[in-house]
């Protein structure tokens, strides 16, 4: 092996102050740790030294607590794209000390490569192989590793022996040049392959490997709830009875779904549901859900960007990774959240909203509207092209004192017109061919927690009645006003 | 030929109530003219005899007057989507009398083949020549006729003697099937075609001809202003720094511009700067200033939808079909708006918008966030999807009343995640790796009217200082309430 091996400090020190880091990562699946780990103790030794030191940090999506929770809580973060989902990094993000500029996922790697997010001096990937020509194999995702090594000056390599070298062949680099020199990107179904095993970088490029043996820092499974159960058998019910109206094939089309429990829910559900006999995912994030389906045979194939698995299942791919390799393939997430490729499969796309209002807008990423949760990530990618784009939410949160039904919506990520099903543990609001008032009835009668209906009736019939969409320009934020003086929701006065 | 020739008066008696109609038409081009008139006399006809009628009236964009005004004065319409713009219509839009979906244009063809926009009994479609073999040449525009022609019970012809037959080679009909059915659009730069120069549908699905002589219903050529100039100027300067620094190639990318005099003046702007020295369209509505440009040389080629030109104009290529067919072709709008093609050519987008806000949302669609304007139309399509997304506007309206900077819009149609670049007259916004709150500094500075800036300042700086994005759920609207009040914007009382 042609490449020096580094500690994590040696590797660390390499990298100065003012520097853009690419890190590999989506979700804290195939993260970089220990590198990002010791560039946060060399900024504390800095700081200390009264000396600055801040490193800007782009990844794929979010990462793990040694990458986004160590910087943060070093302040070595100068400016940080495009996700996130670390409690520290998010506090820093929301009191305006971390600059955060947050993404459409598919839209990272021209971002990249065109130089609009400036020059990235590093990039560090972690592997499970490297060969001395410069074939990385990357280990539990893909993100944008593929443009970091393309486009940084010098790359590290975090060679991580938890994962095994067998791997090679579950990733699929298929890069894009910039227009006009694009053309189409040749997958038709979930399973096509259309680039690499490997990404291939300079050996003069890269500077060094630091061995490691670390495990993802993914959480555990988070379980279920009678909400969550409920939320995915309606979703299960309404795509049953598309295909029963002929809108989609009995063979069913692709389907994308979100990050957390309800989407695991509904991915359960689905897998359970009578009517659909088996189906492909064409998604982002692969969960422990999809593991359990594969095994049940009711998911044929999963394509996504990372293999986000708690740790127990992650070792039950593992032991017979021959097998799900056939089934399972990782992508840049500038293909897998392709426009082309969700508009050409026909993806069935069920993300999770914060809020959704009464004209069918919804909220993913902003707290009251100030406050950043994550990100809008590939919700946007997959809900304005998909074949059909849906949101769940449970409808209450924090014990019935926020409504998740809003007459307005406090931050707008997906909006009406790219929005056509809600799902609640209530019903279903299918929106397609509806006017807006339309629209808002459907969403109180169906979807709406009952404590809420009365007063959204309210705001639709009475003071938001006329024109074309329900819109009061005095009581819009009523609801939300009335939590912040009172801490509920409920007993809002118009 | 062996279909039966039709007065306007005997097809529109062929229509019932409660049908659903597919007209032709993108824009006054092309659209219908004799037989929705002619329903239009018939539907009064039926009211004063105490009778119901109304159709659904499913079109490719806006039309002309005697398709959307004459249908809406008579109350005519039951449904209508996707976008339209006339005054008659918009009104009793807004007033609930009629029922609007106002959909991205991209998405209508998917809706009416997968049956959610319900059955489609007649297509109305306007044509140029047809063939005893059902070989359908459109006039000036595609938008949805190639589907509804498809998926009609039955078509009926308005022949218009007032283009020429030789208009055949114009148009490029690709159709794509439903998913899963779908390849790509093998279509890689403006100029490329991919499908046939005609419709062809089952000639025993027409039911007649109604032979006509009706120049489209377009407007006047509305004239620059110092204000639209200057917009035009600047996003001109702002493409050419962007070739200067290397994100665009100097040969440029693809150009797709919105409708109306703004962009009638970005376009002669970018015809006029020395440092762009010649592009290609791929838009939606080919305005005049497009013609104006091919005949200095400056546009090589124009891809869209319609071709939206004052008689005069539309005259002049005419006169001179050879040369224009060469230069210009017209697409269906799930082609020509298709996020795939969007994306892969890497498209200059520019829309203009009704307002923008602080944080770079637009809003498109609704006036104070109640009463439709005329739909989000293409904008979506592209925007969403483009290679740099900019929006445009003047910096006020009314008189300095309104500012078209506002803390937050009242309606959302284009978030923060899509919209790259603001401009107005009095500067560029570019948005790109920017904090929420950098955005709305940009903004504030750099786009707003100077007697607006303090006043964005205060609900910036003071009014809804913390957190990761300006929102002030008290203040949001107080400007648009102040409107409200007093008519005037200026003043606003935080």
């Amino acid at each position: 092996m042609p490449f020096p091996s580094l500690s994590p400090e040696e590797a660390a020190a390499l990298i100065h102050n003012g520097q853009t880091v690419g890190f590999s990562g989506f979700t804290p699946a195939g993260a970089a740790k220990a590198i990002p780990k010791a560039i946060a103790a060399r900024a504390r030794d800095e700081h200390n030294a009264g000396r600055p030191f801040q490193i800007g940090v782009i990844t794929g999506a979010s990462t793990g607590a040694s990458l986004d929770g160590e910087l943060a809580l070093a302040d070595a973060i100068s400016f940080r794209t495009p996700y996130q989902s670390n409690q520290i990094l998010r506090k820093r993000i929301n009191e305006g000390k971390t600059r955060f500029f947050d993404m459409h996922l598919s839209g990272v790697s021209t971002a990249i490569l065109n130089g609009s997010l400036g020059k990235v001096d590093y990039a560090v990937v972690e592997a499970c192989d490297i060969t001395a020509d410069g074939e990385i194999v990357l280990t539990t995702s893909v993100g944008v590793s593929p443009t970091l090594c393309r486009v940084a000056e010098k790359v590290i390599i975090e060679l991580n022996s938890y994962h095994p070298a067998t791997l090679r062949g579950m990733h699929d680099i298929f890069e894009m040049p910039l227009p006009p020199n694009r053309r189409e990107i040749p997958i038709y179904k979930a399973s096509d392959r259309a680039g690499s095993p490997v990404i291939k970088v300079d050996p003069k490029k890269i500077v060094g490997i630091v061995h490691t043996h670390i495990p993802d820092e993914t959480g555990e499974f988070v379980p279920a709830s009678p909400v969550t159960d409920e939320i995915g058998r309606r979703v299960a019910d309404f795509f049953a009875s598309e295909i029963r109206a002929g809108r989609v094939p009995k063979e069913m089309l692709p389907v994308q779904s979100g990050v957390g429990n309800v989407a695991n829910a509904v991915m359960a559900a689905m897998g359970n549901h009578p009517e659909i006999e088996s189906f492909d995912m064409y998604s982002e994030v692969i969960q422990d859900s999809v593991i359990d389906l594969m095994d049940k045979g009711k998911i044929r194939f999963a394509s996504g960007v990372s293999l986000s698995l708690a740790p127990a299942t992650l070792k039950r791919v593992y032991s017979d990774l021959a097998s799900y390799r056939d089934r399972l393939v990782l992508r840049p997430q500038d293909v897998s959240n392709n426009c082309e490729i969700v508009r050409r499969l026909g993806i069935l796309a069920v993300n999770t909203a914060l809020e959704i209002d009464l004209s069918g807008n919804v909220n993913s990423t902003h707290v009251l509207g100030k406050d950043i949760m994550n990100g809008i990530g590939g919700s946007g990618d997959f809900t304005r092209n998909g074949y059909l784009s849906v949101f769940v939410a449970p409808s209450v949160a924090k014990g019935g004192k926020i409504s998740a039904i809003v007459p307005l919506a406090t931050h707008i990520d997906h909006n009406e017109h790219s929005v056509q099903v809600v799902v609640t543990e209530h019903g279903v609001a299918d929106m397609r061919g509806k006017t807006p008032h339309e629209r808002a009835k459907l969403i109180i009668e169906n979807c709406a927690h009952p404590d809420y209906r009365p007063m959204l009736r309210h705001y639709c019939n009475v003071l938001a009645s006329d024109g074309h969409a329900p819109q009061s320009l005095r009581d819009a934020f009523a609801m939300h006003r009335h939590f912040l003086e009172t801490g509920d929701m409920r007993g809002v006065h118009w």
